[in-house]
């Protein structure tokens, strides 16, 4: 069993303010900014070539999310990219719409060729579309996909030698070896727009904090999932949830001591 | 009297969970699509001209809106309201600012005179401009206008042959022959940016779900104006309009039976 | 003592509705137009660079913001600026992240050199970095910086011979003469993203009121923080903050007779 410490790692991540670079979409990139901040890390969105490698210098993470892309978002993208490969920081993608239309099928593609992705991020349509497993999205939402989720995690990353995570009722996170289960979460976070791109920057915010990133994003999702679970229980609806949620997340990200997280390893 | 069903247009929208496509502007983009998931259809924004064809394939309507325009943007607008003219689509258009700028004025011709737009909607200074009578326009605002608003509608739509919508105290919707006026709604409503934006958007959704677009547009203003009344009823104020509106918005979609509307003929 | 009359202020702004044009960032766009609306004024959002000077003229203020910056839109923002200083209106810049990278640095440098800048407003490590003193900028944070803030601003509003801002506890504002502290304002506004980017928004409607811009700077900095020190002691958190305070701006608007603010002449 892979061991969660979510305390240890907000409480390093309070200390550091990790600054986590986005180059993100424009329909939630301000949810994006506010989620990182209230967990304790420093958002910056920049997307000019001319400065992207300049701004990942000063990073601790990047996050890429392809929501409302152009061919001049990705190119600036992949710049980012190379840039946090060569310096060493982690590199989170949302492929977000990837099986919906042939450009954004092949531009994460493209950042999956072109540079190292160390987390690979997405909902079961996107990620099934890009491991090669039938899946029909429609906009942004899955609709149906073939093949065993699980399973295809761990294929995708065991054939890109990273991590593999894919989010839904229950979140998988997979190193190509082991496949961890994240059942933290509510159903009203399927209704709001928003918190599958949020939930991406709080993977960055966490893998921004050590090494072993599949054990990262596990804690990252699970908490992203906590919280949920606690403004569920305290918001009227869909309006107030994400105002609820993060003044969960900043008591969350102040007391950490007793998070309780619900992962498991999957067994075959 | 043409007699609305608001009540079965959701129920039939909850069923199909029809895509919305949106090119819009980054002002409220994140309201756009949260008031679409609210009625529940799905939200798709994308604006890539590489991708919009292809994303309108999977859609059923195409709102476009000129808020922060660019030559690029409107080029992607006229590519995805081709694409939806062929496949037979609604494609909903709102001319901001139409009246305060010359490219505003000249894009949202544009619009017109190289695509069929199917439901034209805006305020009364924006129409007004498009209609070829006078009016002020000062940013987003209609300050002052010329001629009697319901007539405005009624004679565009007729020379467009399409539905005009001039939205207002009281909505006017138009297919050339008919004039509905809508009555729901709430002054708190011109108070808080992204209302109109938000309202084209549930016209996007409304019109998704069949042929008749002028009663679509009079139910999708109606049950949008009626979700603003039951809001300013319980909010505070402007700040937390939003949340609370989007909540009402949710009961309605989910119980419309009790739905009643305000919509009546407005007779010469 | 410069004497302070934001009453008068806010009930001239209610009653002109000045129309304030933003060339602003993706994060907090929305952010930026409701709080202009909330105090009184019109915002527009507009960045092609074939519309800028046309609405400028429309506009009473402009709001120039480099928070996600590209070339395109620092060659808008430009033309309208020099739009601005050829009608005699107001031009308020906020270097967002300059000192961070050094196309930021560069452009907010261009903006100063090409136009006339009426109010330079940022963080301490943005203007220390313009002023050419030693700070160190992550991302959009200012982490540190040498020498006395207050002499930071009155030095370079001096070489620049106009108004110059530095927010923080407490906000400096100097004409190169005299130097203003205004001490209103609460701790819990540096954790919600989007609280600089409103307070310049807010400088912006506070200019279009009159040519005393040292003064109406101060005004509306003032302002601003005491609706956050109401909209903190009323609020739960981070999540709920910007309603209370969108809630808290309208009421000081509508009733703005009580207003006391806490702005004194820093004495050497």
């Amino acid at each position: 069993m892979v061991s969660m410490n979510p305390a240890a790692t907000l409480k390093a991540m309070r200390e550091k303010k990790p600054l986590v670079h986005h180059i993100t979409n424009w329909v939630t990139i301000n949810d994006c900014a506010q989620v990182t901040r209230h967990w304790g890390a420093l958002p910056v969105m920049a997307h000019a070539k001319e400065e992207v490698a300049e701004m990942v210098g000063l990073a601790s993470a990047l996050v890429l999310n392809i929501g409302t892309l152009t061919m001049e978002l990705v190119d600036a993208m992949v710049v980012a990219a190379r840039a946090a490969n060569k310096k060493g920081i982690p590199v989170v993608v949302d492929p977000v719409g990837a099986g919906a239309t042939k450009l954004r099928t092949e531009q994460a593609m493209r950042l999956l060729n072109e540079c190292r992705i160390d987390v690979l991020k997405g909902n079961a349509g996107e990620i099934s579309t890009l491991a090669g497993v039938k899946a029909e999205v429609r906009g942004v939402e899955a609709i149906s996909v073939g093949g065993d989720v699980a399973q295809t995690a761990q294929v995708l990353a065991g054939r890109l030698g990273n991590v593999v995570a894919i989010t839904g009722a229950t979140d998988y996170v997979s190193d190509g070896k082991t496949v961890l289960a994240v059942e933290n979460g509510h159903p009203i976070m399927g209704k709001v727009v928003g918190t599958g791109c949020m939930s991406t920057s709080t993977v960055g915010c966490f893998v921004a904090m050590g090494k072993d990133y599949m054990k990262l994003t596990a804690e990252a999702l699970g908490c992203f999932g906590l919280a949920g679970e606690l403004a569920a229980a305290k918001c009227e609806g869909v309006g107030d949830f994400t105002k609820v949620f993060f003044n969960e997340i900043t008591k969350m990200a102040e007391k950490p001591d007793s998070i309780k997280l619900k992962v498991k390893e999957v067994k075959k």
